[in-house]
């Protein structure tokens, strides 16, 4: 019953084998292995982008910041929803790597529509050289509360974007559990819906480690390895992480896991709605749930083994009717069991 | 015969199975993983250093600019050898990190002495405001040109610092190497001699990529955690770096690899002193050799199947009787039979 | 009939006699010029404050900057409201002194409370090496609305940043208007109100280009040095700096200054409030006015020959009865005249 | 007989009077004031550059550092001599505006070779990603040592630059000096010998503190703006910088003053050369002169009132016998009288 992260889960299996696998002989640095000519040629095909530039490094924070980075300057605001992860929980890394500054678009159930863009866009046309000027969009998908853009919502977004100049990123560390979501193609969630660089997640989805950096326009590359170099991301022994998109890609593989977690996900949703007490918060759309429930039933769970976060307060001590967030990830490796013993335990 | 780069060569066995191993449900990330417990500990007791503060990241790069980023501050500048790797092989890392600037010190063989150091502290303290202030000293241990900081030429660098009131950083990408070829302790060749904070690198000597950051003031260690988020480089998934780390330390594995690679680097270089025609540049101490050789046998060796770099002409192109310089680096995985095979061909 | 910005003026006759007359034969440059003796004497004194460390730059931007860029670490965040200066009129030169991010406070009549404060405070709180860190408070004295913050609300704001270890800055950019509107003293609305550090300014307020960056800790004072030198603001010859803070604080000149400034507005703001179709935006407490009134009404105006800024539309152009923004803003030598020209020409 | 520094002078009376002259009634600030408009089309012309951007600073710091940082990228490395000002007197500065290291380049009397340069240049190559990238030059003229370049030799550095396609600023903080000494044309010293951006100063030069930035290349005009204002560099009351090069420049003004500071430089060099123990160590081809003399003649010219900084050592203590380094500059205030009255000191 554990449900507190993707990032707590193992790597799928096919991921270590990979691995093992690749650690034979010698094999060029940084970047400079075969794997990465696979994987490079992979995630093109994947997304119908025979030019796009593809790099790797371990973690969502690096990718976000690094394609920032690239496609912004340091007197530039990047626009972004209010509970963006870039926002919230990477301590300053986007600004570090842009020297530019956020601005924060109010979302409903996490999402940003596009005339509150608009809005906050044209907010910061007035001041000539005295305000910050209009940067990058960063676009998450999956949402930081489990909900997803639907594909017109997300043109919708970039093409307001597009009015003004301005170039957007999707920070996709949940990418396989939006597109089996969406149920359409990468390109189709991406540069045909007039995103420009894409995050592309594999640690939360059984990866050990690595995200794709996906960058349509591949005049930006050069930029992009000199930002990677000057922030410590480019890996010397880079063949694993080569290794582990390569597994990751493999025979559909990444969409596998995405989509049992996603179904893990759609069962303790399901499971849920139904439960006396407990309210979703958010519609929950591919493999996180937010929802409210009494402290004394947070603690029942709790007690009975479930592993969860419980967001904005302490579930042992205070008024045991209260209601407090509690947050479900689920992760390729969730098994139908634990869901089934959640449910079962969230019964009674 | 592939002594082209420790960087190149594959991950100890017993550090796959580790991975495999910590592969098994799930893991609190972030550094929270039980066994990031016992690294701490394990390296802690290495460095009889109860109180250090123990990180773990991914590369060379970024314990480098992470830890010189900790003990500066923007408007210093940091003195370090003039082929320090954090002045030419890390694409501006420790200024992005720290703000601060990079004071060469000549070298002899890849060695500063305390005399030159000095001479460029002093440099540095006639302009109040208008120069940049005196920031912390970076060692190369072993050095970019293969020999090594004997103990009382550490401790006369780290005094002619302290006179000055500068902590010291070691980098120590090649730490293990160094320890074999001075048969000291850990605790000897670092805060016995001085040295305020260590990369330890793992990635060079056997591992897939982790470097212990080892800082001996644990009043330094939040902000360490801090600026280490703020770079990006804070695993979610921490316990696989944890595990390589592990199983690095355990049963002395990573003084065993070490061991090997210098030995047969041993062999090289006394192979290398008895041909005709082959001059070693440096003394070589660990495991990398500098020689010069003429063009034409350069390419008699790399037509014959040796890799490694000739780092300052074209071997195939020009003066055959032009002298080039080349680089042999061992790592634990060479052979007997490849270097036994490299001096056969070199002997004609 | 100018009422466009304090920043349009000239400058105070007796500023203009200080330079003249400080441009007597050689003085050394640096801040080490005799006048700056008298000067940091000065307003030691006007603060109460014997030991405070006392710096003269050039303009409010630069004087935000390195103030706060000397109280924050760029992983923190900076709590200011939503209509900083510091977050909308610099161009980023805050983050880039700083590293840090703005966390916005919203306002009521351009003025925070201490429960919104409270409240973005905590919201900073709960995520660990993840977040950004608490860093200081900057508040707007004079608000960018025209208001003033009463001692008991400043008092309020600071106490609760106190009770979080958060240190305040105070942005006094128009620091004399608002001292006249309260009249108390410079202690009361600074030390004494909880206040760590104050942009000190004279540029719009009859000065050619001064502000003084008083520091109540004197700690802090070396680092201060360090970044402004840092920022290209140490000036050379610094004496003309001097020479216009020691003309502006002589006998009580500044707060002439801004007496004669607020005595003009508020004669404004009488007028304008007695005229049917205008409406008064916020309470004009100092030296600023923002009211609403009909296009035609504005652009009968501007054809008359007043000249201040409409903040959102076009006055020339749309409907002639859609309700325009206009500011208002008077420095030192608006004249009496040019106030009762404006408000005959507004009665028609 | 001050002769310690060209920042310690008078502004000219035509400057002061400029500033009291342009103190009437109101003004656009931020450098849309009509003088400005005067001034940018008096550069053009004296510099022959039609479309030249031109922008006016504080002083030389700032006018470096924000043109650097226009002209490079963090990544690189910007090429300069080994006693620069940028290098050796901005604390950083140029490294916090541009993100980039510096390379330095060996001087002989102040000055750079081309073929020294184009070492550097080539060493910077060899290392891809890894290494910093090949940045802007920057030359010095009137060099740090009081030496000038010839055309031929600004000419043949350029040229090497432009073969890797590196782009060359020249910090003029001197300009009008080396003007003098070389004879011609401002075009010719700069654009016309392969120039791209020149730091044109006025500060050390009779004004009150006021440099121009002159960028050739107009598609830089731009980001140039912003960041000069990110710096917090933008003057709200700009036309008092405006005023002060409007009368920088009126009939020749500057070069009238730089001949004049010169002349004295020559009689006081001149003199030196004659004296018994006094040895110039370059070449005074401007306004400085740098001489080595016993301790007790420098002890005796300063006792006698003569002020100037002693370098290396303690006038008051020590070997009387010594040779310790002085250097004398003079500016165009230095009266003949103080000149004669040096060097009769001086003969004794």
């Amino acid at each position: 019953m554990f449900f507190a992260s993707d990032n707590a889960g193992p790597a799928h299996p096919s991921v270590m084998d990979a691995l093992v696998k690749a650690n034979e002989g010698y094999a060029m640095g940084y970047g400079a292995d075969p794997i990465m000519d696979e994987v490079r040629e992979s995630i093109r095909e994947i997304f119908e982008a025979p030019d796009a530039a593809v790099y790797l490094v371990i973690n969502g924070t690096s990718a976000n910041s690094i394609l920032l980075g690239t496609m912004s300057q340091p007197w530039q605001t990047i626009f972004c929803s209010d509970c963006a992860h870039i926002h919230e929980d990477e301590c300053n890394a986007p600004e570090f790597y842009t020297g530019a500054k956020l601005t924060l678009v109010r979302t409903v159930d996490g999402k940003m529509s596009a005339a509150d863009l608009k809005t906050k866009i044209l907010a910061e046309e007035n001041r000539g050289v005295h305000g910050p000027q209009r940067g990058p969009l960063s676009i998450t998908q999956v949402t930081e509360k489990g909900t997803i853009y639907q594909l017109d919502e997300l043109r919708a977004l970039t093409a307001t974007a597009r009015e003004f100049g301005i170039k957007t990123h999707l920070d996709g560390a949940r990418f396989a559990n939006a597109l089996m979501a969406l149920d359409c193609t990468p390109a189709e969630m991406t540069w045909k819906a007039g995103i420009d660089t894409v995050s592309f997640g594999g640690t939360k989805n059984g990866a050990v480690g690595v995200e794709a950096c996906v960058i349509f326009d591949p005049d930006l590359a050069w930029e992009f390895e000199l930002r990677r170099k000057r922030g410590g991301h480019l890996l010397s022994k880079h063949r694993y992480l080569s290794a582990q998109m390569q597994a990751y890609l493999k025979d559909g593989l990444w969409l596998d896991m995405a989509r049992a977690a996603n179904a893990r996900c759609a069962q303790l949703a399901e499971g849920l709605a139904g439960h006396n007490g407990a309210r979703m918060l958010y519609p929950s759309e591919a493999n996180i749930i937010f929802f409210e429930m009494p402290r004394s039933e947070h603690k029942r769970m709790l007690d009975g083994g479930a592993v969860y976060y419980v967001m904005n307060g302490d579930p042992e001590t205070g008024d045991p009717d209260e209601p407090l967030t509690g947050r479900l990830v689920t992760d390729w490796s969730a098994s139908e069991e634990a869901v089934s013993q959640f449910l079962s335990l969230l019964r009674g």
